[in-house]
């Protein structure tokens, strides 16, 4: 008989705040969960009944770390996937599966994949360094990508002119069409061993002008039902094409003539999915939880319109960490605050969310306005 | 100045499910706990910085556990409240306050400060031992109740007959008139230093016909406007004139004719607040913590209508415990799934709960009886 979700162990590679919201809903469930993260200080170290430190990135870290568990996922995708794949080679379940964090950690890939599919994404050429860049100026004005290791706005520049170009980034890469977008929605959708997939309703990312990140979000998304219709079957269709187990979030453009064209995935719990936890009836991270132990996905409605507020570590302080606005924060009505744990900030370091329930758009955005200007990470 | 929550140690005298509750809410505010409880597998053992194994009821483990916290609070009364006395001389916070918990932890004293001060309540008679209560025949229909160490179930009897009074307990304790009540509920409420007071709304339980114990509840209570109020008044005034800091869960009976009367409080969160962690804004362990670290309270309304089935060790089985239909529980919408992280399961232990979302008590009875016969913990 197969073993039950309580009897099995699960390693979970990384230990930041993904991985932290991850053993919070775990805890529900009775799984008993290790984590591997190279920092010793990471928001999970003391919330799970092993945490090692080491690195990700090493085959015999992984590998030993891997080799007591029943399952193995991820948190990070810069891991090392060849020790995973000797795991999986030995009957472990590793969810998502190796080749297709491979796949997904090289954005080069990540495109040709979606181009020999059929999957809607903006043009793309490959660059193999500067120079290479350099004799592509008919794809200016564009956006160019690391094909690795790019992380939280790190290895994506805009190369709006012939100059940027000389800054192209100097190692293989790519150079993508600048799109025109209205608005940038995520899909969130999960599918476990037996084949079945969900998806969450689309989401509304606005993002951080300076630090390329999510700055904050509105679920649902203000898109019309064809687009909704649309970015559901597209979220569908990448995780069912990739042939993955797990939970990926699939990020896309709505073009000004409302086309949606797929901009990048990722495997595993999301920034574009915090919300979930207050306001849909099941989590992301149970979400995650249900895919990879091949449990009945849950039902992803949204209960209450919401909005998401990344809480980043506020320019020009660096240090132990101090929540400045969090009580006039606390006192407004529908506001849950989830900090991460990590005691040291820095500019833009991703130190906590805060998430929103209110009636509508409207009075959301109001809410938004008033945590932005009153929540402050300083030092 | 004043320390901030993060910069503040919160010491918790039981590592149980409340205990474990009580921290995953923890975790979003970066609050640094330190659990204190008789079993080295408590439930609570992976999931803190700091987990100490001791006797709650003993002076020097208490004190010697709380004297280097900002904080302290409990999950369970049967604690050493001297030590936590001597804790809050010396100038740590104590909530809610030692005086409290002693008033609560005796059913005697706790119905004479009922009687003391125009809190509608039961009549009731104190006795010494059991022939002191073979002395008053004319409370027949009545409920005996220990006065002191009742749990649970445990220090509670029904005496029916004159020959169920030669069964009394036979120490002190107090036989409480028989109510004739239409519904029992209970109201969770919150205050804090600032004297900022906020109830939940009510919830109707239902009790365990042998075990005693919450069997399952509904959320909100099915009352007249005019109980609701009343109950919400009978609730606040309950905690002002204790004067007590904390959360207080204010049990209490509908009687026929639509009285509410007090029928017992615990200083702590309660199992009648569960369901509040998934339906209402708020949850009785965040409005707990608030309360003590002084916060501002939050909203404490329903989001959406809700149940909670209370998951016992099933009759007789004992031992690693196995959780029969869990897989399709979950895959009912709007069904979350709690389990407590015990690994033994004997006859009515409390292993987990059940939280439903529906659209009303219709929808949510069906619910109720699918979850009461799918679910079972066995051995």
């Amino acid at each position: 008989m197969a073993k039950s979700i309580q009897e099995q162990k699960l390693g979970i590679l990384g230990g930041g705040q993904l991985g932290r919201m991850l053993v919070q809903s775990a805890l529900d469930f009775n799984i008993d969960i290790k984590i591997l993260d190279p920092d010793s200080n990471a928001p999970c170290k003391d919330i799970v009944g092993e945490f090692e430190v080491g690195k990700l990135t090493d085959f015999d870290t992984v590998y030993n770390f891997g080799k007591d568990c029943d399952l193995v996922s991820i948190e990070i995708e810069n891991v090392n996937t060849e020790a995973l794949q000797k795991l999986a080679d030995e009957g472990i379940n590793v969810f998502p599966q190796p080749k297709v964090i491979d796949l997904i950690k090289d954005k080069r890939v990540q495109k040709q994949f979606y181009a020999s599919n059929n999957i809607p994404t903006a043009d793309f050429i490959l660059v193999e360094n500067k120079e290479d860049a350099a004799n592509h100026r008919e794809f200016i004005p564009a956006v160019n990508k690391l094909g690795k290791e790019g992380y939280d706005g790190r290895g994506v520049q805009m190369i709006r002119t012939e100059e940027d170009l000389a800054k192209a980034f100097d190692a293989p890469g790519l150079l993508e069409k600048l799109i025109d977008f209205e608005t940038e929605i995520s899909v969130i959708v999960a599918r476990n061993e037996s084949g079945e997939i969900t998806s969450f309703p689309a989401v509304e990312m606005v993002f951080h002008p300076e630090a390329n990140m999510v700055e904050y979000l509105f679920s649902p998304a203000n898109i019309s039902e064809s687009v909704e219709k649309e970015a559901q079957r597209i979220a569908k269709e990448v995780i069912q094409k990739l042939d993955m187990i797990g939970l990926l979030a699939v990020e896309m453009f709505v073009t000004k003539d409302g086309k949606v064209l797929v901009n990048e995935v990722a495997p595993r719990p999301h920034n574009s999915g915090h919300q979930t936890i207050e306001a849909n009836y099941t989590s992301q991270y149970e979400q995650h939880l249900r895919s990879i132990f091949n449990l009945p996905l849950g039902n992803t409605e949204n209960i209450v319109p919401s909005a998401m507020v990344n809480l980043l570590g506020e320019e020009g302080y660096t240090g132990i960490a101090k929540y400045e606005g969090l009580e006039a924060v606390m006192s407004k009505k529908g506001v849950h605050v989830h900090l991460y744990g990590k005691k040291l900030t820095k500019p833009f370091r991703k130190m906590g969310h805060v998430t929103l329930r209110g009636k509508d758009i409207a009075e959301l955005k109001e809410t938004v306005e008033f945590v932005k200007k009153t929540l402050k990470v300083k030092a």
